[in-house]
């Protein structure tokens, strides 16, 4: 906690100052547009992005993580709290506070269980797939408000504006960068300059709707934005609490995923270590934060990240000082906000989630591993099929089939002795001596109630295509680990091989795996004998086997 | 399909005739007696015990498998039908009929797939707390028609009834194969004899309500049971398909799983091979043919199939006799199942369910692995204080957990040469000769989504501990296969690597794996050499290393 504020260094400071103000000038359009995604009013986007990047900073481990709104986060809010309370009344707020409080306490609660293994969890076509698909229903989504309506009831002055800002934020984004690098600017200066073009783009359309008659002409605004901090927003909560812990736990889910992404992208690039736990605490209280200063969930946003990363953030203080600013904002008149156009606010969505479409990992994945390539169909298809929820439940169904499937796979050797050593390897890839009475099997996987079904099926067949072996020697070099229900399998299967006068030897025990074995009965039961090496195993029981020429 | 039927040989049948008796004996008070537990008529477990073993001999693997109602399954279904429909009416009925054909319908999408695999989902302690939490519930279900009414109000002759039976059940289960055997029986056969004890005090139990004023004191019976055989009872189904969904799901999961675990235990007793696709296909068969008969969820049940195994079934045969009994016993008159006194079918119900209360597997991982040991008692308290439906959910969670947990903790070694040899090890296990320009690693896994960030992490932690090393050799004899995750993150790693002038060399990399890397940009890409083998690497990247003298 805090530790980059005991080794902070001076020489950060113009880094996070820059950043800080960068981020803070791309955050109030972001964060506006991101509340809407959500389903609520524009302000709510800003009360989000005060206080849970200042708690992330005393709790996170990422040094240029930027907390707050985000797009697929957004999205799912909408699509958790829509069905429980009208749109606009004050209801929808207070259960998307209550929905980052619940995300907020599950994500604290992994963290002190130290669950953060679980960013493990998503694929990265997975991941790709559902990031594409929710994009696509973002975009979708905001066609009636950068049109004025429906698309038979175009309204021409709102179509008109909001088409105008998408094709200066399509185009800034295209050439921005370049232009400002032909001017003279240097190349990062530039490329974080052009990321302004949304705040930019935002204060012309606020500009000329104060000035011209578009407001007349019914082009829809914002709205009276209050004034001042926001307040705690959970008095009313009522029994939704309920209603809310499986969707919180769906949310809380991907706000790790997402913000965990988002991090190890920008950590690898300075080589600094994330450690997933201190971040499950960190986007918890960031939550929670949220909750208690009325807004919603919150996540690391990739982009933002990106940005702050690129403008020079060195520590947490860039995201303070970012906080700082946009609570200025808000202390300050904040009239102006009233005029901002939504057309041109669903431009900037548009465009945010445009950058979040790409195929390139889906192209990747289909030449390289089609099952990955039918994964990330499957999710981007289920979200805009079915909805972002479910887009979430089949990738983890997915994710999990397929830990299952890899796990139910274990490789199983053959072993065979290199003449006239005693090295023994696997006959397949290397030509093994080896005899019909004793079977040699090196299980290359840890025990476990994933692989111990197969690990028994490939025993019985393996018995099967020797049928004179005597003896079974199991080569353990691979096994670290023998859970409870591969300690029952064992048992089964010595009771099994013994009623068939087979016997069943155990070679190369690592210690710790023969310290636990020794608590149980397996060790006297067996119907066999421990070897410390396949050789000696090898050797013992040749002498066993009747016809045995000790000369050889 | 009826593989079985094409090598039968004449010596099976009398094993099969006999086991097709006794079985049936045992199946018509378990089949009234779990109907009870299912919320539904007793008369409905015979009929979902007819036409389901019928359909699974078709399509199922198992020999001695017997299909039909299932104490857990039926508890599950009581649970989900429970808050739909209520208890007694006809909606409840077709309901349970409904959840049947949804279950039965995934369990054939699933052998369609070919998802046989996910049988290794729950791990051994997970299911025995699975079903001992279960075990409990029902038994403590069945309290009030064992004493004729709740606690406060118990119906004393119901109760006199009710527990006499429990005690004579008992007293069977524990004395009655012993004294059988005492009487000159053979011990197989004693012990078969045992298990029709069910059958004697229901039948003692009918004729003492025939001949006695117990229905007069209120002593509650099954009342009137229709003659016949069942018809379809689907036409009135209504609109509750969305909500049987996800339950059918989780039903059709635990179907699944009790009976692979039942038919896994008598398999490897005879040393017959089980195919877990076909089992899906069997089992979603026959609940679609429960559902078709106005049946409910049925499952292989371990308790009836270890007393088909052990009368002598040699083939599924014996179910199919067991199903002509049963069908024959609903043509005939049916007068006398009206007089079946409720509290015996409860007392029956309680004393089967007390055989699935076994402590034995929880002592065994206490003392063997505490994980282990935590997960059956979560799993076990969880049904106990949320439900049946949340403890398959915790269960499914737990496994989950672990999976990913364990896929997240790769095994990687720390390479040395063995003096004078080609051959490299462990260098915590072998003393090896190491040198501090070049770091040797060998990822004992195959690489994918699940462990990579852990593999990735494992990297900079060995990179941190050799300071000095500027060539990164990654052996990868146990590598079989790189998902789409894990392309990725070794194209990231190279690209680290070489912005800090580290050469990424990869060693050993098996045939199937390197065809798949070529189509991939990686390898030309990469910052170092592919290299045959270890030894070759080493000894080339010796020489590029400054100060090195070819002599030694």
């Amino acid at each position: 906690m805090l530790q980059w504020l005991r080794r902070y260094r001076r020489a950060w400071l113009p880094g996070d100052v820059s950043a800080g103000v960068v981020v803070a000038m791309m955050m109030i359009p972001q964060g506006m547009a991101y509340a809407i995604v959500a389903g609520l009013p524009p302000v709510v986007g800003i009360y989000a992005s005060i206080l849970p990047p200042v708690v992330y900073a005393l709790f996170g481990s990422s040094m240029t993580q930027s907390v707050g709104p985000m797009a697929i986060v957004s999205l799912m809010t909408a699509a958790v709290i829509g069905p429980l309370a009208p749109a606009g009344s004050s209801l929808y707020g207070v259960l998307a506070a209550q929905l980052a409080l619940v995300s907020g306490l599950m994500l604290l609660v992994c963290g002190a269980l130290k669950l953060g293994f679980l960013a493990n969890f998503f694929s990265r076509p997975v991941m790709s797939g559902f990031t594409f698909g929710s994009a696509v229903v973002i975009a979708q989504g905001q066609l009636p408000a950068l049109l004025g309506g429906d698309f038979g009831h175009i309204h021409m002055p709102s179509a008109a504006l909001g088409i105008a800002a998408l094709l200066l934020l399509v185009l800034a984004r295209q050439w921005l960068a370049g232009l400002l690098r032909l001017a003279g600017l240097n190349p990062a200066l530039a490329d974080t300059a052009s990321k302004l073009a949304p705040m930019l783009v935002v204060i012309a359309g606020t500009a000329l709707m104060a000035c011209s008659s578009l407001p007349a002409q019914g082009v829809h605004m914002t709205g009276t934005v209050p004034a001042g901090l926001p307040g705690l927003n959970l008095a009313t909560s009522s029994g939704h609490w309920r209603a809310l812990l499986q969707p919180g736990l769906l949310i809380g889910f991907i706000v790790f995923l997402m913000s965990m992404s988002a991090a190890q992208t920008l950590a690898l690039k300075r080589n600094e270590k994330l450690l997933s736990n201190h971040e499950l605490l960190g986007l918890g209280a960031a939550n929670v934060a949220s909750a208690l200063s009325g807004g919603f969930p919150v996540t690391g946003s990739i982009s933002r990240s990106a940005v702050n990363f690129a403008a020079g953030a060195n520590s947490p203080l860039a995201s303070l000082i970012t906080a700082a600013l946009l609570a200025l904002a808000l202390i300050a008149p904040t009239g102006w906000l009233a005029l901002l156009p939504l057309p041109v606010l669903a431009a900037t969505i548009i465009v945010a989630v445009l950058g979040m479409l790409e195929w390139a990992t889906l192209r990747m994945a289909w030449r390289y591993d089609r099952g990955d390539a039918l994964a990330w169909l499957a999710t981007g298809v289920g979200v805009l099929a079915l909805g972002v929820e479910a887009g979430v439940v089949i990738g983890v169904a997915l994710s999990m089939g397929t830990l299952i499937w890899r796990a139910s796979r274990p490789h199983i050797a053959v072993l065979g002795r290199i003449a006239g050593s005693e090295h023994f390897r696997n006959i397949e890839r290397y030509p093994g001596l080896t005899q019909p009475e004793i079977l040699l099997l090196r299980i290359d996987a840890n025990l476990f109630f994933g692989n111990v079904e197969a690990v028994g099926e490939r025993i019985e067949e393996e018995l099967r295509g020797h049928p004179g072996a005597c003896h079974l020697v199991l080569t353990m070099t691979a096994v670290s680990s023998i859970d409870t229900t591969a300690l029952y399998a064992l048992t089964e299967w010595n009771a099994s091989l013994k009623r068939r006068q087979i016997g069943l030897h155990l070679a190369e025990v690592k210690g710790p795996v023969l310290d636990r074995l020794r608590q149980t009965e397996l060790l006297q039961q067996l119907n066999g004998q421990l070897f410390l090496s396949t050789a000696m195993a090898v050797d013992y029981l040749h002498r066993t086997v009747p016809g045995w020429d000790p000369h050889i």
